[in-house]
């Protein structure tokens, strides 16, 4: 087996509704551009507030996703 | 337009039930006091669990609000 | 009252369901083996992705409890 | 002499000029409204762009007071 | 038992002694305006040195406090 | 309002003039290939000396944007 | 000499008395279950406050100690 | 000579050999795909283990390379 | 499938030798002890110099394993 | 080419006038006494504040510079 | 007034007492050699373990002097 | 047996070969100008990449040396 590279870019979720979701959210919309999705890690949870109530939150996240052999 | 200016201030939010509940505890009892709340980061997610089970969530935030011109 | 001392461990809990339900299996799990266990720490939120999809997630916690009186 | 006690607030400081006077604006607001403004320690410098431009800067500060002897 | 609100503040407290000492004259002042003070972190240890002695000691601590139900 | 995703990149601006300018050029050259850039933050103030003076300044920095919607 | 292998345990020591005194307290009872204890290294400074006083201080620590050869 | 601008990008070198060997072959991967590379930063160490030995070493890398004018 | 637990313990290898030699070195002793050895990541890396020289390595890593069902 | 060791010093450059001048003010007395200097790289930024108005700029700075060959 | 500049030199002060022992013990032995010392900050709390008793307090310090006008 | 006093350097030592030999070229060097250097402790890792290949490597290392009593 070759030693593979993986490739770590940083997205940010969001969602009105609750942070699992904003989780949910932002990696649907990464695996429609990005192949071979391997992993996440949360790195900031955030949210807007409008009129007393959470508007969105907000989840920062990086990916992981392995390099095809080039 | 003139340069705004924010206070950030520290909250901790508790729920018997989720971490989202707890942040919306949390947003909810600050907004009777504060106006003009404008976003949450979430800083350390901890809990108390008692008898084997999670009593409490507890969730620090920081809350970010515009002050009114002086 | 003596000065009590606590120890502090630190566990990943998993959950192909949510966020709360990783947290909560953790603690589920620890509190078989360990006795008097009294708050928990969330130190790190990650997951695994497959085909697009949050395969589970897992959240790492310290999970702290107190030692009896030797 | 006593032993003085100092509070700690976090501001952000906002210009659409530059760095500098985003932390100018910050003080001199805080000032508005606190007494014995001593140090400032800056925590934080984000901005929002607009068009391809940095539209206003933001720098997060904590701003440490004197407390009066009560 | 409603789910409580609590709110973090942070303040520096002084004294030519001790650290230890440092620290009591910080709450012992905190609690003079603020009530149901519930725990305190330490976030830094600093001091003065005037020629060659430590001249005080300067101890930054968030405060915890629970809000009244308003 | 779908929910958006937004994608989070890492540049580092340079100038031989000022921290503010190696902001504004990383920023700039940044928008030349990237759309709807929507903030910045400041990760690291870096530079080069070269014969006792500053040759450079470098200033990395988060770029967030706005994902389309696929 | 053989290569040692050393393990790392996290407690917390309280005291109401002094920050020394919890230390001093949790390396004690440590060594009543923990063999060739050899350093520590504390990771926080908490404690509880009572009617305005502190009541007990809490010290996290890590303790290291030496594995024998197995 | 114009100010250039730099993109910093993470990558994860694996190696089944040693920790320099994982360095070596995320570097040579990632010099595939990208003109310019100039300088790496380790972020993290890892590894899995396969029946009580290390399976492979992952190291976590921030790869910097020089924009081209546009 | 059941959603599995990992405890996580902090070891220090050590080796007069090298790096790479260090980490083998505490995972081939924290697997004499500990089934289901998962993961390690590194926290420290310092080490004891003498006459000029380097002594041994010390190697902080976190290690992870698998919790069998109770 | 010999391997080249640096060392790092960190100083505190001050300013009434600006950030960019503190940085520039501590660079200027460094390379005074220190041959070599290569890099520095702001690790704080404060100041202190009289009568409302920012008094003088601190910033912290590692500063690098190449050990000659002994 | 001029500009003044700071170096900021880091210490470990020890004793077999307390932690404000070890603190004092190194600020006297740098005032031995360094002039115009003005601050300290505490970065690290240690100490050595020896028969189940604490041997020393090791506190790390960085230590801040005014430089001489050159 | 006296309260001894540490004083520590940062260095970054290098090599075109490996991680460990940057590492001891760094720790050779500072022995030459260093008496009684007894620990050092890595911070840093980076490296130069020049036509896709690491040119060298840099390792950031604080060094650790007792003072003689003055």
């Amino acid at each position: 087996m070759t030693d593979r590279t993986y490739r770590v870019t940083e997205i940010v979720g969001t969602s009105g509704e609750s942070l699992d979701q904003a989780i949910r959210n932002g990696i649907m919309r990464a695996s429609q551009t990005l192949r071979h999705l391997d992993w996440f890690e949360v790195t900031e949870i955030r949210g807007h507030i409008d009129a007393g109530e959470i508007a969105h939150y907000q989840v920062g996240m990086k990916v992981g996703f392995r390099l095809e052999d080039s």
